[in-house]
């Protein structure tokens, strides 16, 4: 085996192709940052047993641009994504699978530091990476690396969870401010400078997620409000669950910042990307009680009720103004933020 | 919703978006081709249960150019490859993950001839695609379209196999001819021609690897000489294992025209790509017997015993040749072929 130089390599074809350079990268850069007993079997899947349970499935590629970002980057990102995709259905995610699509050229210090930040990401959540694949693709046909994390997880007994469950009466929550990722990333792009002040809300939510379903078993259905941001996924649960919406906008946080650099954009909060909030449904009853579950959370503490379910035939999701009007708060028509996660 | 027009509309950003136009390439394409009650269940993650058992997970992404070739293409290879790396442990794979990377401008009608072909491979695998993703880059930061394939499954009661089981005395075996996959697509991509006669041996492998385990349930392991080959494979498998291996060239099955063709090309067979192969490592006096279970397979017909281990304190895997001498099979060094799979 070479020594891989990290501080002044590249990504060239010959590290995609099965041979010694390919496992070169795989034993110095990734076995080495994710380093679990997983990967230590070296083959080309990994074993391991689960709890008991219904299993939960979920797969994310990302393209993020740019790769690095004020509160994360493309590493860390792609192991919250799919942490978050598998803990929205209440489960406890157990495993994350990784498969990289690396451009040649692409500096190894780069892929080095990308690795490193998913290997934090992975560790902080408890959810280990135990599987992976590596892809070289010729300049100019890939974007420097595209990141691909599947993630499996376990639904806890007595949990039923999913998008089609929303009644009227139900109360709508959310575990904080809205539209930090998606404008920290149009700031950056567009050299705006609006990043000094904020950052990504990039956080995986697994843990808040399992203090939440102890607390209230109830909880009807919860989704991350992603591409699209909160009134995008709103819509879709309103759909799925055959239901309108009701909003409050003076209960919805922003922050300062975040509001301020929509205004100069023209950018609508609510339909701006998040990396680290979820939208909970549950029973009237029962929201004061999940509103303080989630505020005792690092990642809750700004949670707010921000609407009720009411019956609507035509499934809209509408917001009561903080001037006391109502709008109307449709589906996302064309493209507001490309290539955000 | 609106109706995509599949046969002259192109993949746009918005495609990517999160909001109507994403909803509407999933529902009118994705979901209606791989049409399941998991996907059916409309969340961010699909939910099943696994039979008891050890878990596996395995993952791919998938880069191989051209996208379409004789015997296959994207779609089906990328099915097939992540269907065979969790067969490869003896497990019976259960379900798939699908996450595309598509580039701004790729015809729909491409895309779903691709995604048709998923469809197809995945049924006739007996193998769902239970949850997806869709993300799309601006055109000329990817290359029409990237696959990943993540899948997991569950190994039967009894079987232990690994890359580091292999013993001296046991024996080698192969599930048919080498270099069909690498040779097809190499002689397409570089317009010379062989493709007439040959074509990818892309092709699903759990079926063939249910009936082996079933038979002889002490095999020591499986691997799939893909990317690197027969020669990187038992390398690897080599080097785990901390044995050598000798192989017998006149047992190898080659097609004629790939033998003609790799001539031609100046390229060794035992270094040329898979997408439908195996090998197995099993205790000798088990061998005939798990050849007659390979060679009733469709997938094993042309099967064969191609070598044994052997002690060897070096790892070496050494070939004795039709001419009768010995030569040295050592690990790939450089790409020989790039963006095979």
């Amino acid at each position: 085996m070479n020594r891989l130089n990290i501080a002044n390599g590249r990504v060239e074809m010959v590290h995609g192709s099965g041979g010694r350079a390919m496992a070169e990268l795989i034993d110095q850069l990734f076995a080495q940052a994710f380093d679990n007993e997983w990967l230590a079997q070296g083959n080309d899947q990994a074993q391991f047993t689960l709890p008991p349970g219904r299993v939960v499935m979920a797969t994310d590629s990302h393209v993020v641009s740019p790769l690095f970002f004020p509160g994360g980057d493309i590493g860390s990102l792609s192991v919250h994504g799919t942490i978050n995709d598998v803990a929205m259905s209440g489960a406890r995610p157990c495993y994350l699978s990784a498969g990289f699509i690396l451009e040649e050229g692409f500096p190894l210090a780069d892929l080095k530091r990308i690795v490193d930040s998913m290997a934090s990401a992975s560790k902080e959540a408890g959810v280990p990476i135990v599987t992976g694949d590596t892809k070289v693709v010729e300049r100019g046909k890939g974007d420097g690396v595209f990141i691909n994390t599947t993630g499996i997880g376990v639904v806890p007994e007595g949990l039923n969870l999913s998008g089609d469950r929303a009644q009227p009466g139900d109360a709508i929550l959310l575990s904080g401010t809205i539209g930090d990722h998606g404008v920290t990333i149009l700031s950056l792009r567009e050299s705006l400078g609006f990043e000094a002040d904020i950052q990504s809300d990039s956080q995986s939510l697994n843990r808040l997620v399992a203090a939440m379903v102890e607390v209230v078993p109830e909880i009807r259905c919860m989704r991350d409000p992603t591409r699209g941001g909160l009134a995008n996924t709103l819509n879709e649960l309103a759909k799925q669950s055959g239901v309108g919406m009701q909003l409050f906008e003076k209960q919805i946080p922003v922050r300062e910042p975040v509001r301020a650099a929509c205004e100069f954009l023209g950018l609508d909060p609510l339909y701006v990307a998040n990396e680290g909030k979820l939208i909970a449904i549950c029973p009237q009853e029962k929201a004061e009680q999940l509103l303080k579950a989630m505020r005792a959370q690092p990642q809750g503490r700004e949670a707010a009720i921000i609407g009720r379910v009411v019956e609507d035939s035509h499934h809209f999701v509408q917001m009561e103004t903080v001037f006391g009007g109502n709008r109307m708060v449709d589906w996302l028509n064309g493209e507001q933020l490309p290539r955000i996660c």
